[in-house]
């Protein structure tokens, strides 16, 4: 533990969730290599854009990071200044109930007054000052909720978020209003989205949030026994000199459950923060507009690109140059050995792709 | 002059045209290499299907090619069986009039009686046997007219095609009806290609013809005097021992002037002879559907390809792995230096993008 500027004892932690695969980002991302390692904006990693985001208001040392076994060596090449100490290696993937529980039981034991903030590593945030504020905000709520989460005020009826419906005002943290928490919502239809962005009671959930470590313990406790005491013997003192072996042992047995299912929507006095930041989850080809300079006519060029009479195109190249005419709408993405086409409202279906060279045997593209 | 199959002496003559350059092939056109030297559709190149085409009823002896001096090297590369004193290189691009006009005289100071087929080297027959046939008619024919035109029957509006307007029956060799020719006419748009189409009255001009040599000499010192008189010159014996030296000096001179303009258009009974046969002058990436082998949702697929929910697209790899999800009548054309994506019904305008790239000094790409 280290004083902040204000002199205070500083019990502020991050935990950056590094363990999600996929293929959405494909050919640009691989088994070995997916989102969070991809410099899919052009500029560093998602992941470092995160690390570099919580470095300016918490110190390195109480920054963790979670992620499969397989990433190890990812990780430390896009987290250079990361303590490798703080590196917490999932034995197996069991969603996120158990990855967070992991962190918590050992950030606990290292300090039980740690405030944690939990944080993906692969989505974007345009505004690095506000997001800093809103932060600060968020871990002095933490000290008196069980469980702060941030919501992200929605700028349009976005279909591909899960939403947070507001309770009451609870009362301010500096300029920020805290609420408490109706419900959690599913991703919904276009009509639902309309609704809920013109009611001014609903916010996208942003997947961060932030709690008290002992807090997080007691409802692990609560609401899954089984996590808890698995986590218990991983963390006993007793087991010290084989916490690996341990680790690994245990944890393939915990179940699968995510964070939000176990936990989130069982708690009681849940309460929002409500932010006005540039966020999006960068959860397609089609959201580059959102977070990558777009040209005059819409469209993001990455690489080199000849573009004639196109719009709302992304265009990105890391191999020879892509040109286009007349098109509208569309990604095209070149790596060294593919080429993808696709309309952008299409672009959810490139794990369509994925699934089919899988069938095909073409492990070299995978 | 050797004897045909049925003893008589055999005086048909093929001139392949291929001094065409074009860009709307990038980018696997190329400067060096125009579209008759592609194999655009997944086979031999244009110009040695043409050849092979035309030697099953023309000894190789008789059969010439002109070109431009730079395509010496592609050519005797693309047609390894042609007699490579038949190649006869322009030394300046002067449009298919003086170029055939060379050819015409060359071939008449050989044999008086020859008759000449004229044949783009970058046309697609889909039919040999049925253009044998005519290809026989046609030659006959022409030992009756001035100048004989293959006409091909129409089997859509195609407003990409110049058309023949028939006028009466002249009568008949074989199986083939031989027309007068009413009007040359230009592209037509829409509605006057369906009119024509409708009518019966007009076949697509495939800039195939058939003449003695002797009569086209006529016609050229007749509407060409120029150009015949600049002919009489390189050919003239008296200038034997410095025939390239000639040719050079003269066909510098030579006014740059279409066949069609310049011919064509102004002989008085001309004939035409339909056929009804597979034909496609392969304009740009948008004709290869009619060219190609398509699978069952429309597409054309040469090279690496996984295509998903996609129709009428034509996908092309010359290099790295092409994968498209959800994409409707779009060209993809992969090189090993260039990615083209372009909607087929925007593929004329490649060439807009082949101006960028010279603006721009990609001479690498060009």
């Amino acid at each position: 533990m280290i004083s902040n500027q204000e002199g205070k004892m500083d019990h502020n932690y991050a935990l950056i969730m590094a363990g999600g695969s996929g293929t959405r980002f494909w050919p640009l991302s691989r088994g070995q290599k997916p989102k969070q390692f991809l410099d899919i904006t052009g500029g560093k990693p998602l992941i470092a854009q995160v690390f570099d985001r919580i470095r300016n208001f918490i110190d390195v040392d109480r920054i963790y990071v979670i992620a499969g076994n397989s990433h190890k060596k990812a990780i430390l090449e896009a987290l250079p200044s990361m303590n490798p100490g703080n590196l917490i290696l999932e034995p197996a993937a069991r969603n996120t109930a158990p990855a967070i529980g992991l962190a918590t039981v050992m950030i606990h034991a290292k300090d039980p007054d740690a405030v944690m903030a939990v944080m993906p590593s692969d989505h974007h945030i345009g505004d690095n000052e506000a997001f800093s504020n809103v932060m600060k905000a968020a871990f002095k709520a933490a000290g008196d909720a069980v469980i702060v989460t941030l919501g992200i005020t929605p700028s349009r009826p976005e279909t591909g978020y899960g939403y947070i419906r507001k309770g009451g005002s609870i009362g301010k943290v500096g300029v920020f209003e805290i609420f408490g928490v109706d419900a959690f919502v599913e991703k919904p239809d276009r009509a639902r989205a309309v609704d809920y962005v013109m009611s001014g009671r609903y916010l996208w959930n942003s997947g961060m949030f932030f709690f008290r470590v002992r807090e997080m313990m007691r409802e692990i406790e609560t609401h899954l026994p089984v996590v808890f005491e698995g986590l218990q013997k991983i963390i006993d003192p007793a087991n010290r000199n084989k916490f690996t072996e341990m680790l690994e042992t245990v944890f393939e047995k915990m179940p699968n459950i995510s964070i939000d299912y176990g936990i989130m929507e069982k708690v009681k006095g849940i309460r929002v923060i409500p932010a006005s930041i540039a966020w999006s989850d960068v959860g397609s080809w089609a959201s580059l507009p959102e977070v990558c300079e777009t040209d005059g006519r819409g469209n993001v060029i990455i690489g080199d690109v000849v573009l004639i009479d196109s719009d709302n195109c992304v265009i990105e190249s890391k191999a020879q140059i892509i040109t286009a005419v007349g098109l509208h709408s569309t990604a095209v993405i070149v790596t060294g050995d593919s080429v993808l086409v696709c309309p952008l409202d299409r672009t959810q279906d490139v794990k369509k792709i994925v699934a089919e060279l899988e069938k095909k045997g073409r492990e070299d593209l995978l």
